[in-house]
């Protein structure tokens, strides 16, 4: 089977690799010349919604998929005309918009933090106070320029002004800033007849809006209803490959944050820590092979790696660590790799210990994560 | 680290693979114009001992290993000469020579069957009784036109008449046939700073000279002495690198068939089975670097796939089967691929049935197996 990929960064090299030991072959789309999945299968160089690359693209592949949800809806539309897209167009416009993602979930009775939908500086001084302050005013898409996002404190006159101007005066969400306790993340895979299996809940730590630590959690006392909000999404858009909802632990209840309808970045673990991978699933999913199972044997754990990696030598002298090194040109705020621990002696301090020791390689303050490590619990 | 690989088969493909995640580059050195692994790295096409494909090979390698140990030893010289070469043109002649292989291990203390040099017809006259019938000659070097080996069944003058010409007349050993119990083996790295780790004892069945199925054995009651042999050879060279000895087991001993300075079949289980696999630990050594736990936590199995390949949906239909596929054009006797079968259920029953049914697949009558998979014990 030929399996086209949009997109060729660090999740399309984790997919081929799955994919080529199943005997699948690859076709990947970039607009990225240097692109670091690009050897990895025939390589398009063009925009994802270029039509001269789009037809040499959909000419080398049966099946296709992304691992990106910010391409076109319009590009995926056309791809759909002629060959399976998995998951669908349809799936990928709600992710794309962030209004229509929180009615779905709202819709499916998945509790998300209060919001409204924003028009304009009007409705931004009408809904202010019904949201709650302070709340974050986002664009309903994508914020091309990174002036996606901007936090509302109080309801003058001038703050609402600033804020609508920081977004860039574009159809927008309002939504309370949530105090929470927790940030977790499920994932799922559903294969196109329904088969559906889930993934230890992973807790996430980030920091300056980036993914620093994952834990994966097999016994969370939260795993249960997160897998049932994931469930009710994979059920409702007929869902084809790996989805991961990313949810606020507040006060011992769920709130929907977003959900990333391709493999994620709090799966990476997977590789090393479940029976089968979050990336083997979704190819096993997207080419309707049946799915494998997704048990966690042992504690594990994933530091990613930003802006620059550590020695090799410090990284692998840490007992239980595996290193992942994407080939990509080092640069801040970059996902250049990660490190995934496995606790396979069973012995949560001194796995403890070494996840702290991975986290000072990867240039992060091991202090500050001290409560999420100290809360570890053992895998299996 | 820009690592060197002569050969570019399936093996070449695994220790890339591994090679990549740790931020490795590689370049591969065959013959073939299809090899496998060849889009795995630079490749260069070219013998073995052709001067110009070396010295372009050399040029993109800071350090140098093989996938096969039948390289022409002079190559490697040449090469050892320019950079370093893991495991050492040394070792690889003594593996080449079956005469002085079995010397090695002699002189190491690791028994051997009894065996003895035979350069002419009436050297093999001379020795044969002393051996033992049946016996087996074999070329002492590998004979490339499959006229390798040929069975002495008797004394009769024509008997070994026939029996060497059938091997060329080349220089020879003739070795008893040993009624063994089991073939197993043994995989071991050692780093460059003698730094040593050993994975669980294989169980190995052949049909027709070709492994058919390895039962990783954590807890074998010989496991202990054959890592000691391992053990042996890894210190006697200096050894860099993962390094495989077969072993017979005869009425409750061991006698050492061969050894493999290489990564080695029997050792596939290891990517999805232990810590860290040989693939991965053999890079590790070749460049230097920590090496990596070998802990087995379950039960695991390892099918190879010869000649053909089983529809992918019936592979994947068995609940804790990891297919492996390498992309090579189907050919009687040729390894296309294998599946690794990991017990995560720890239920020994279900998994020897699963066992059975990859053997069912690889198109092998699984009854002929019945023995090896009644016997099989828990992993962990």
């Amino acid at each position: 089977v030929r399996v086209g990929i949009l997109g060729a960064g660090q999740l399309a090299q984790m997919l081929t690799e799955a994919g080529t030991r199943l005997g699948m072959s690859h076709v990947l789309l970039a607009p990225e010349h240097d692109a670091c999945a690009a050897s990895c299968g025939v390589f398009v160089h063009g925009d994802y919604d270029d039509p001269h690359a789009l037809s040499r693209f959909s000419e080398h592949a049966d099946v296709a998929t992304f691992e990106f949800e910010n391409v076109p809806t319009h590009a995926v539309e056309w791809l759909e005309d002629r060959i399976p897209v998995r998951p669908s167009a349809e799936v990928l416009r709600i992710a794309q918009d962030r209004l229509r993602e929180k009615e779905t979930f709202r819709r499916l009775g998945i509790p998300v933090p209060r919001f409204e939908a924003i028009n304009t500086l009007l409705e931004l001084q009408h809904h202010a106070e019904a949201v709650g302050l302070p709340a974050v005013l986002k664009t309903r898409t994508l914020g091309y320029d990174g002036k996606g996002q901007a936090i509302v404190r109080d309801t003058r006159a001038e703050s609402l002004q600033r804020a609508w101007r920081a977004i860039g005066g574009t159809p927008a969400i309002l939504e309370e800033l949530v105090p929470f306790d927790r940030e977790l993340s499920v994932i799922g895979t559903q294969s196109p007849d329904g088969e559906q299996v889930f993934y230890s809940l992973n807790e996430n730590v980030h920091r300056e809006g980036i993914l620093r630590l994952t834990m994966a959690r097999a016994t969370d006392p939260q795993r249960e209803i997160a897998e049932e909000y994931a469930r009710r999404l994979l059920v409702e858009f007929g869902y084809v490959g790996t989805l991961a909802l990313e949810l606020f632990e507040v006060e011992g209840g769920l709130l929907a944050n977003e959900m990333a309808p391709r493999v994620h970045n709090s799966g990476h673990w997977t590789i090393e820590g479940a029976e089968t991978s979050q990336f083997e699933n979704h190819m096993r999913a997207v080419c309707g092979l049946p799915l494998g199972g997704t048990l966690q044997h042992r504690a594990a754990a994933m530091v990613n790696l930003i802006g620059t990696l550590p020695a090799v030598h410090d990284v692998l002298a840490i007992p239980d660590a595996h290193l992942h090194v994407y080939g990509k040109a080092e640069r801040p705020g970059r996902k250049v790799g990660h490190i995934t621990l496995i606790d396979h002696a069973n012995n949560s301090v001194e796995f403890n210990t070494r996840v702290a020791r991975a986290l000072e390689l990867a240039g992060e303050d091991a202090a500050a994560y001290a409560l999420t490590l100290r809360e570890s619990q053992r895998g299996a």
